[in-house]
């Protein structure tokens, strides 16, 4: 095949995609937020469709020699098509290995697991969800065994989601967070329960918490024309390009933290979507470089900015205001000391910085013996619970509360968790550079927290996927990865709210 | 070509386009109701992308063939397909004379334009809409001549949204409404302001309204698993499927009665979609027949129910129960009068039944004009402005509330407003025809709109679009489309509401 030839059919398929992609996105936005329960059937016939119509466009033999092609003459190419073909081969090896029908099978399974995991939270009834997951597993181990059949199928599916991560990488990094924050977490637990933060389950209507919702908005200098906010049973942050972000949060009358917190996460991941370059927009390069960098986005906007001591003096006047009656007798530093209170708790969403971990850990263990096929989907509610008494010491009540919490595996994410914990520590990592230079707590105190959103833009945020995940961190501080940032962060931290 | 190889390839053609359809139709809902502004990009692209596939998939001479074999064959289909095959080469009969470019950018174009209407009626700027409606009157105007070189073009655009109607007709049924309402509106004038509606106005927090919203839908009987409700600057009501039907209001918090009526104006649009047949389901044919029909069935809803004493009997302990001070001094009577207060007034979709016929001739008389091209742009505001003095008597104060208020023309819809007024004349006629059956006053009192939905049902809905717009009056009532009902309805209730 001619380059010129392979270079305008390769740009032809990038539109199309991108233009299915689109769609997809919005359906499955509209789905989460907008449409009625029974518009899944229509749904899940239109993806399965949209499902084939796109495979067939990369998984055929002309375009395999495309990219063929376009590999053979990469130094013809410019940099960001360069990296596109790349990425593009990569994402071949794996679908160029599935048959096109268990593949469309399978993603027309998921908008109807996606329903069945809300029946089965919302009524407590795991085994709603049960033949579902079985599947959703089973065509996990299928795809590792296929696609790489050498290599160990947890293994396989983390690189897919932060590329090089490995079970080996993880027990070494969960081993020395243990290290550091089990011996911490057990002297914050000896000091007992010293932090009031009762106040917080005070009943805020959710009319008002919606305004505090667009407050924050304005306080992460999120721009409303490019970036929407909606309500969904699980939050979520959508990204069809850098002018058109979807953000997700819920709403809990008794729970003010809960969406105070959603939305500066997911607003985090918005930041990173919408200070993508602008020579990336059409492009597969225009979002998020993997899971793991965007969570370090999320986390450090919503843990090291969210719950600092200047940001809750910078909101919590506007708390005041709309709340007055329920935060009469609450002092901004009561309320610093409630939003990081540490204790072992069920749901994950919620959970504070310290804890954290210990529930990703729990998911971490029950996702390699899932892949590794040592355990049944029918084990899995009562070793969630045995996990959670081991690590965090507290009785599971029900499964809506704990192994159907979370919506990842429902929607066929299995290896993705771990990049939540790894995310947190890349985040403590950039911050300690990002004091090298900017006045970090200042700029917070003073609503000026878009002067740290351009610092990382520049590092980080506009790259867009140019940029290797690996690199992320390399590129931002100078350093390879280390978690001795994350645990010195959350030592000093803790210590001090503390009195450690 | 083979019959059934024709077949074949019919069934997955309607199959994908009907794909495309859905996804496009979710993009508007999304674009109208969630996206933020700058999503407009985006969503252009991929409608220029999607309008180019969905083209190519019926514009080309093999399915020319298709529809070629299949309609000389017509005996051997069932007679779904028959009727999706005749509605199909109608509807290329258009689409093969459009050159696929302009075609593609006119669509293109509509997404801009929709948010430049959106531009110009919040900056009460008629400029800034104005060169997208004269690229949109110049594009029916072509069509019009390469289609139907013979034709009026307006007729030829009358007849796309109500196969049949044309200029002529419609001259004779204004001027049979124009006889039968003018001295009725004269008289009714003459009787000057007696009717008290200041409580209309009162405050109403758009919260509780949203509650409101939510009780009417349960009064109509509609199922809300099957259908959503949403906000919009212009309402609209939106149909993927019989199971997936949403419906959209807006919310004034000073006008109690706009979001009322809005819901059961959009709610009767939907009951039509939700109740096609089972039968029609991923065929061409699930949906309403036409404009017309569909207005009879939104306008009898909105208003010979949902403006009936008995209706208001209904809801009225509803709203007395929400906004306990706002009507603390205000009797169902007063209520029901106030809702049915006949004056000129400026806003088509909240003008009363007596004069709501004579917006739309405002509106018909300037299409005719645009289409005959008799009228430039820049003329439009200032004409609309003189024709709302003659017709109505009343000065328009602001393009926005003028010729601005009314979304069709930016989304490409000229030719469609006669049927609103068509549709209202079609549902009085029907209404006389329910009566001879069931004890329609009765069934409102007693919360059982749905049984009238049912009877709509067997006579109208379920046949969706096998049943002919033409055929749909005769269908239900056993005779000829005649406004005489009409005018006999509207004399009738204001004769008693005036006391003339």
């Amino acid at each position: 095949m001619e380059f010129s030839t392979a270079l305008e059919k390769f740009k032809e398929v990038t539109k199309l995609s991108n233009a299915y992609t689109y769609a997809m996105g919005i359906l499955t936005f509209d789905g989460e937020t907008a449409a009625p329960k029974n518009a899944v059937m229509g749904r899940a016939k239109v993806s399965e469709i949209f499902s084939e119509i796109t495979y067939k466009l990369t998984v055929n033999d002309e375009y395999f020699e495309v990219l063929d092609t376009l590999s053979a003459n990469s130094e013809k190419l410019d940099a960001i098509t360069a990296r596109e073909v790349e990425l593009s081969a990569q994402a071949l090896d794996q679908i160029r290995h599935i048959d096109m029908e268990e593949f469309i099978n399978y993603r027309g399974m998921l908008a109807y697991s996606h329903n069945a995991w809300i029946e089965a939270k919302r009524s407590d009834d795991f085994s709603i969800f049960a033949p579902y997951l079985e599947k959703i597993i089973a065509f996990h181990r299928r795809v590792a065994s296929l696609v790489a059949p050498d290599m160990d199928p947890y293994d396989y599916w983390l690189d897919q989601y932060e590329q090089g991560l490995t079970i080996k990488m993880l027990e070494a990094f969960f081993e020395k967070v243990r290290e550091g924050l089990v011996p911490l977490i057990k002297r914050v637990a000896e000091k007992g329960d010293i932090i009031r933060s009762d106040f917080l389950e005070r009943s805020c209507p959710i009319e008002l918490q919606r305004k505090l919702s667009d407050h924050l908005m304005q306080v992460m200098h999120i721009d409303r024309d490019n970036c929407a906010i909606a309500e969904s049973e699980h939050p979520f942050t959508l990204e069809m390009n850098k002018n058109d972000v979807r953000i997700t949060t819920h709403y809990f009358e008794d729970n003010l933290a809960s969406n105070l917190y959603t939305v500066i996460h997911e607003g985090g991941h918005a930041l990173y979507e919408l200070n993508t370059g602008d020579e990336l927009i059409d492009t597969a390069l225009a979002g998020g470089t993997s899971m793991s960098v965007h969570e370090a986005q999320s986390r450090l906007y919503e843990n090291i900015i969210g719950r600092s001591e200047n940001f809750i003096s910078l909101i919590f006047p506007k708390i005041k205001e709309l709340f007055p009656e329920q935060y009469k007798d609450v002092s901004e530093h009561e309320f610093y000391l409630a939003v990081n209170r540490a204790q072992p708790s069920l749901i994950r969403t919620d959970a504070d910085e310290l804890t954290y971990s210990m529930h990703i850990m729990v998911r971490y263990e029950l996702e390699k013996r899932m892949l590794h096929g040592d355990i049944t989907v029918d084990e899995l509610p009562a070793e969630w619970n045995r996990l959670y008494k081991e690590y965090l010491g507290i009785d599971v009540p029900s499964n809506s509360m704990g192994i159907l919490q979370d919506v990842h595996w429902s929607g066929g994410l299995i290896g993705y968790f771990p990049s939540y914990a790894i995310g947190s520590a890349y985040g403590a990592q950039i911050v300690e550079s990002i004091k090298k230079e900017l006045d970090f707590e200042d700029l917070i105190s003073n609503n000026r927290i878009d002067e740290i959103t351009a610092w990382l833009t520049e590092k980080i945020y506009k790259y867009g996927r140019l940029l290797k995940p690996c690199d992320a961190v390399k590129q931002a501080t100078g350093n390879d990865f280390d978690p001795k940032y994350y645990i010195d962060y959350l030592t000093e931290k803790y210590s001090e709210i503390y009195g450690l």
